[in-house]
C-alpha cells in the first residue's frame, strides 16, 4: 500500500461518532494522504448522515484539507476500490439496543448491549450484516482493511476472520481508556507508558504496564483500590472492587468485568434505573438527539464538546493510529481484536482476542502473552466460548448452540425464564433474526 | 492384600446410613471376609453410634455371621490396622447443614450441601478434619484404603489425593442410581448394562451405555426427555430438562446438573419450600429422628424399609463391590472419584474426577473419556477451578482463594452480597472454620 | 462372546510357530473351549501347513480335545464366523526377509526384519495384505478379534486400526520375555510380577516392576548392569549397555534398543556375521528346514525342544492368555500393541503404541504412562513419525511420504546411498510392491 | 536507551571479522552514535587484538567519525556501562576446532564446529565462559545487550536466557544468507523481500518468502531443485538436495540441514578431504594466516576483499542492523536466536529458537510460525531435547546427561566407538573440560 490518495468508507456514516473520527484523520494529515471519505448509511438514517456529512465538510474546510466528502444509500459504491473501510453501524438502530436492555431487566438479568442476553442478541442481529459488507469486500475491495467498531466487536471480528477473507481488525475504546487513564494516575506521558492488555472484547485485562522497563502495574492496582480509578469510562458503574480479588490476581479488570466479579451490584443498580426509566439505551437516545441538533449548527466546524458524554471518547485515537501504522508501516503497539494465532495459551488459535499487537503494513501479530492464572484462563475459555458458539448460531439460526451458548454465560440465568426471555427476543427482533423464526413456531 | 480377616473402620459410624452398609457386607461374606467392623463417631453421636452398632450386631447374628462390630469415640483405635476405612462423617453434623442451606438461600443464591456456596462452606469444613483422619492412617493403617463417601465428595478426596500419600478413592450415589436408572428404562438387566460416566463429582455426564455391544445412549435420551427419568434421585426436584441442549450435547448430565442448566427454576423452589420451613435439611432432620426410633426397636434386625427414603439409596452397593474389587482383584468398573492421569483431557492430571474406572487390587485405573465438547469442557474446567481453589483455600484459611473460588461458581452471586454472605457464613460457622476467623476482624 | 466352540483361524498356519500356538490352546482347554482351528497357508506353503496340521491333529489327539483342524489355501471359508483370528504370515517369507538383511548391510545400514530400512521394506510389502485381511473379516467375521503377530507388528496394527473397523491387537514376545526375565532375575514366581511396559513395537521400555506393591525396576536395573540381564530373548546380540545412559534414565528399554543406543556395535557384528554367511535370515532358515524334519515325524505329538531355539519363545503365551482374557473377561493386564488414547502423553491418540493394558471382553484399555523424560520422548515420537509415515507410504505408494520416514530413522543412513538401496529394494521386491514400481522408471 | 554516545564491548575482538563489524557499523553512523569500541581478546589473541585495533581506527579516521579504539585484555573494563557487547570468541581458538574436527572423522562421525560430536564439545568448552561474560554484564552494565555470534549460537543464547538475567539475542549468517539468496534468485532488491524463517540454529527452516503479498517460496523451490541454488554459503558443500523430500515438505532447508538428509555423502567427502589434510579447521588457519598479513598493512584503510573467502559474509549486516534496530525502535523483523514463548508450537516457551523477530528498543518478539508438518517437528524436537541437554551437560558436568545428548543427535554414531570418542574428547580438551575430568578416571 503506497497509495497517496486513500478512499476511506465508513459502514454506520450518520453515527454520532463520526466528527471523532474525522477530527483525527485531519489530526494526521500529514500520515495519512485521505482523497475520498465515503459515509455509508441505511434509508432511516439517511437525515442523520447528511448532518454528518455537511458538518465534516465544514471541518476539513476550515483546516485546508482536500479530501471529498460523499454521503452514500449505496453501499457497493463507498466499498468500490477502498484502501480502508470503518464499521461502526448498528443494526437496528438505538431503539433494538434499549429493546434488549429492557427484555433483559424484565427477566432479572443485566441488560447490556455487548454482554449477557443482550450482547447475544446484537450478535445475531448483526454478525449476518457484516458478513454480508465483508463478502462484497471480498469482491470490491479485496485489498482493503477492515476496521470494526460495530458491537460485539470480538463476536463481530470473530465471525468475519472465520467466514470470509477479509482482513479485518476489531477496535474498542476500552483498552485506549484504560492505558490513557493509567497515564494519567501515574503521571507520565502516554506514549511513555506501553500497557500490555490482553483477553476478549470487554473481557480483558491489563497485564503489564511498562513504564522505563519498569512494570508499573502494582503501582496502578494499590492507585485503583485506593479510590483513584480513572481507568473506568464514565458509561460503567463505577462500583469498587472486590479488593482480595484484585489484589490476589495481580492484573486489572477492565471495567466491564465488573459485569461478572460483582453481578449482584449491577443488575440492582440497573434495576433501580431501570425504574426511573433511566436504562442507558434511553438515556443514549436523549443524548443522541441532542448532539445532532448541535451538529445541525451551520456555524458549527469543529467536534463538539458533547460528543465526550456520548461514552465513546478516544475511539477517533485507534481507529486513525491503526489506519496511519497500517499506510506506514509504523509498527505500533495497538490493543485490537485479532486472531489468536497462539498468543493467549488455552485458547484455539483461530478465534478473535483483544491483546497487545503490532501493526505492520501486511499483518497484526499478536503478543504473546505470559500465562492467565488457571481460574482466570478458565473464565476467558467460557467466555470464549460463549462467542464462538453465539457466533455459530448467529450464521446458522442454530436455536441448540444458541442455548448452549447462553448456559455458559455467568450473568445469564437459565431455566424456563430463560426460555421465555429467549422467545421474546425473537419476537420483538423478528425483522432482524429471521433465521430464528422458527422458535415461535413450536 | 489376601488377609482372610479384614477389619473395617467406618468414620461416622452413627450416620443413618451405616445399616445399608452392614447389609452390604453381610450380602458380600463369602467374598469379603469381614472380621471387625470399628464404628468411630464424635461425643454429640454417641448415642447414635450405640444404636446403630447394636442394630448391627443383630443383623449380622440373623445371617450366622462371625464378625465383631465395635463402637468407639477413639478413632486410633479404629485406625490401627485397618484394612479398608469408610469415611462418611458430617462435619458439623445436620445442624451445619441447615445453616448452610438458609444462608444460601437468605442471599437468594441456591441452597445446597455440595454445590455453590453451601458446597463451599462445606468443604471448607470438612477438608481440614478429612486430612486429619488421611495424616493418621499413614501411621496406623498406611496400607489400607480410604472410601470416601463424606461430601463434598469430590473435593474431600482431592485433598486428601494431593496432600497425603493415603490410597484414597470418592464415592457418591449419583453414578450408581444413573446406571440403574438406565437399566430399567431400557429394560436390561443392570449387569449387561455398561455406562460410561465422566466428568466431576456431582457434575458428570454420562458418555456412553454400552449393551451388547451397542449405545444405547441415543434411546436413553429419547425416553428421558419424553417424560420416562428414571436416572433422578429422589432428593433432586425432577423438573424437565431444556430439551435442546440435551439433544444437542448427545450426553446425559447427572440430575445436579439442573443446577447449572436451570439454575432459576431451583432457586425459586427452593425459596418457595423454604418458606414453608421445608429446606431440605430440615426434612433430613425429621426423616432422620424417625429413622433412628426404628432402628432403636430391639427386635428389628434387617435393614428397615424407611431408610430408602432418606436419599442415599444404593449407597452401599458402591462401597461393598468396591472394597470386593479390591479385595478380590475383581477389576470391576466403576464410576468413582480418583486422580484423573489424563482421562479427562484438558483437565490436570493429578486432579480428582468423577470417571468410570476399572478397581484392581493395587490401584484405581481411570478409563480414558472421548473428548466433551469445548463448551461441556469448559463448564467442567471451570467447575474444576472452582474446587481446585477450595480445596487450597481450606487447607490454607486463604480468603483471596475463596473469593476467586467462588466467582467462577455459576450458582453465586457475586459483588457486595456475597461479601455479607461470605461473612456470615464464617460468623456462623466458626468453631469449624477457626481459619477463616481472620475476615471477621476488618 | 459367550460361545462355547470357538473357531479360531490362523493366518500363516504353516509357520513353525504355529505348535506353540496349539500347544497353549491345549493348556489352556478348560476356559478356552475350541472347536475348530483353521491354519490358512498360501500355494507356496502348502507342503509346511500339511506338516502343521498333522502334527497339531496328533499333539490335540494326545491330550484327548474334539478341536478339529482343518489346512486350507482358502482364506475365505477359515474366516468366515470366525471367533479369534490370529495372524502370522510373512510377505514374501524368509527368502524377503533374507534379501531385506542383505541389503541393508550392503549399504552399511543394520539389516533387520522390523527396524530400519528392513523394517520400512518389510512394512511396505506387509501392510496391504494385512488390510486386505482385515477387509475381509469386515465381512466375514465382524465381531471377531485379530491378534496379529505378523512383523513389523506396530505398524501392521496401526494400518488396521486406521484404515478398518476390525478389533485388532498387536503382539509380540519381547514383553513377554522382559517379564519373564525379570521375574527369574529377581526370584519370584511370575504370576508375582507386574510390569508396565511402555513405548512402541520393538521400542519399548519397562518403566515400573511391581512386587509386592513395591516397585522393583531399581533392583533389575542395577542387575542388569551387572552381568545379570535375563531380558535379552536369544536373537539380539546380548552387548552391554551404556551404563551410565540406563541409570541415568531410570527405566529399562528393550533389548532392540540396542540398535540406537549402540548403533556402531551392531552394524559391525552384522558385517562380521555377513562375512561369515551368518546374516540372521539365513541361519533362521537352516534352523527352519531342521524343524520342519523334527515335525513331519508321525511318532511326534508334543511341541519339540528344538522350536526353543528359533526366538521366538513364549509366543503362544501372549496369544492364548489374550483370547481367554477376551473370552472370559479375565482383564489381565498385558503388554500390547493398541490405539494410544492418551495413554502416552506426547503421541497422537490415533496411533498404535506397545502398552501395558486391561485385557476385557470389549475391548483394550491402555494404562496411563507417567510421562517420559522429554529425551527419551522426543525419540519416541521421532520413531513414531517413521511409523506412521511409513504406514501412509505403503498404504498410498507415495515416495516421498517413504523418504521422509527414513530420513527419520535412526539407524538409516541419507543421502545417495539411500537412493541406490531404496531403488535396489524396490527392484529386488518388485512383486511385493507395486505401488512403488514408479520409483524405476525415473 | 537514547544515548549518543554509545560505548560497544566486542568480545573475541581480535577475530578477523572484526573489520567486517566495524565497516558495518561505520556504515550506520548516522543512525548509531559510536562514541567507544573496546576490542577484548585473551593474551593468546594480544598482537591479533592489536592489528585489528590498528586497521580498525585507520578504517575510522578514513570516513571521518570520532569513534574512539581500544584494545584490551581487561574485560570488565570494556564491559563496564557498555551498550552493546558482541561475543565472538572461539574458546580454544581455531586449534580446538581443527581438533573436533578431527576427532570426529577419526571415529567416522561428520567433524563439524556447530554439529554433530564437534558441536557437542564446542558447546562444552564455550558455555561456561559465555555464563561467566554474562553473569559480569550483569553486575557492570545490566542494561546492555549481549549479541552473540559465538558458536555454537543456539546453545550459548540458550544458556545465557535460562542461567542469567542478561538481554541477549543470538545471530548467525545463514538466515542472512538465505534471504540474500533468495532475493537475487527471484531477482528482487532484498528489501522487498520478507522471508519468515524458523527452527533451531543451523537448523533452520525457510517457511515463507513474501513479496508483494505474495509467497514466493514454492518457486525459490522449484529454482532450487533446478539447479539454482543461491542460499547456500560457500563454506558447506553444495550437494543436491533430495528433490522428492524438499518438495514434499514444501519449506526449505538451511544448507546445514544437508548433514541430516544427505549424510553419508557429506561424511564421504570430509574423509576424502581430511585424506588430502584439507579438514575445514585447517583449510580455515591457512586462509587466516593470510587475511592477518593483509590487515597489517598500514595503508589499508578499508576492510579488504579476501574477508569474504572467509565465510563469514554478512556477518555485520545482521550486527549492526540489530543494534540500530534496538537502539532506535526500528521495528525491523529480523532472524535470531531468542526465546521461544509459544513462537514454535511443540517446543518449550523458555527454549532458545532461531526464528523472524520484531526487534524492538525493549524486547525480541518472536513471529509465531505456522505448525510444522509432524515429521519435521519431531526432527525439531529431537535436536532441542539434544541442545537443552548438552547446555545441561556443559554447566553441570554431568557425563549422564552428555551421553543422553549425544545419543540424541543423528549424525553421531553409538555405541562403544563414542565412548572412546567421548574419552578422546575429554583428554585432548581437559584444560577447557574441567568438568568433565572424571571421565578420564574410571
Amino acid at each position: 500500500m503506497s497509495k497517496e490518495h486513500l478512499k476511506i468508507a465508513v459502514i454506520g456514516g450518520g453515527s454520532s461518532y463520526t466528527p471523532e473520527l474525522i477530527e483525527g484523520l485531519l489530526t494526521r494529515k500529514d500520515e495519512l494522504p485521505v482523497g475520498e471519505i465515503w459515509l455509508v448509511d441505511i434509508v432511516e438514517g439517511y437525515e442523520k448522515v447528511q448532518v454528518i456529512a455537511n458538518l465534516a465538510k465544514r471541518m476539513i474546510k476550515k483546516v485546508g484539507s482536500e479530501a471529498k466528502v460523499y454521503a452514500t444509500l449505496n453501499r457497493k459504491e463507498a466499498l468500490l476500490n477502498a484502501d480502508f473501510v470503518c464499521s461502526q453501524f448498528r443494526s437496528g438502530g438505538l431503539e433494538a439496543r434499549i429493546r434488549d436492555e429492557k427484555i433483559a431487566i424484565k427477566y432479572d438479568m443485566i441488560g447490556q448491549e455487548t454482554n449477557g442476553l443482550g450482547g447475544f442478541t446484537n450478535a445475531c442481529r448483526t454478525i449476518p450484516i457484516a458478513l454480508e459488507i465483508a463478502e462484497e469486500m471480498e469482491t470490491l475491495c479485496p485489498n482493503a482493511w477492515l476496521l470494526n467498531f460495530t458491537n460485539p466487536s470480538g463476536m463481530v471480528t470473530e465471525a468475519i476472520l472465520k467466514y470470509t477473507k477479509v482482513k479485518a481488525v476489531g477496535l474498542c475504546n476500552i483498552p485506549v481508556n484504560m492505558e490513557r487513564g493509567a497515564a494519567n494516575m501515574l503521571g507520565v506521558p502516554k506514549s511513555e507508558l506501553t500497557m500490555q492488555i490482553a483477553g476478549l472484547n470487554h473481557f480483558v485485562f491489563a497485564t503489564k504496564a511498562m513504564h522505563n522497563g519498569e512494570d508499573q502495574l502494582p503501582r496502578l492496582i494499590h492507585e485503583m483500590l485506593n479510590g483513584n480509578d480513572q481507568m473506568t469510562p464514565k458509561n460503567i458503574p463505577p462500583f469498587d472492587w472486590p479488593r482480595v480479588i484484585v489484589e490476589s490476581l495481580g492484573i486489572i479488570p477492565c471495567a466491564y468485568l465488573r459485569y461478572y466479579y460483582m453481578s449482584r451490584d449491577i443488575i440492582e443498580e440497573e434495576i433501580h434505573e431501570a425504574k426511573r426509566a433511566n436504562n442507558r439505551g434511553e438515556v443514549v437516545k436523549r443524548i443522541e438527539k441532542e448532539i445532532f441538533e448541535v451538529y445541525s449548527d451551520p456555524n458549527l466546524d469543529v467536534k463538539p464538546a458533547i460528543l465526550e458524554e456520548r461514552g465513546g471518547a478516544y475511539y477517533s485515537e485507534a481507529a486513525c493510529e491503526l489506519m496511519s501504522s497500517i499506510h506506514n508501516d509504523k509498527r505500533t503497539i495497538m490493543h485490537v481484536n485479532t486472531r489468536n494465532n497462539g498468543a493467549i495459551q488455552g485458547l484455539p488459535d483461530d478465534c478473535a482476542v483483544e491483546v497487545s499487537s503490532i501493526i505492520t503494513s501486511t499483518e497484526i501479530i499478536p503478543l504473546s502473552v505470559e500465562p492467565f492464572a488457571p481460574d482466570t484462563l478458565a473464565l476467558i475459555q467460557l467466555m470464549k466460548q460463549f462467542e464462538t458458539l453465539t457466533v455459530e448460531a448467529a450464521v446458522e439460526g442454530d436455536i441448540a448452540k444458541a442455548y448452549r451458548a447462553l448456559v455458559l454465560n455467568p450473568i445469564v440465568d437459565t431455566g424456563s425464564h430463560l426460555d421465555e426471555a429467549l422467545e421474546e427476543t425473537v419476537r420483538e427482533n423478528l425483522q432482524f433474526l429471521p433465521l430464528f423464526a422458527h422458535v415461535l413456531e413450536k
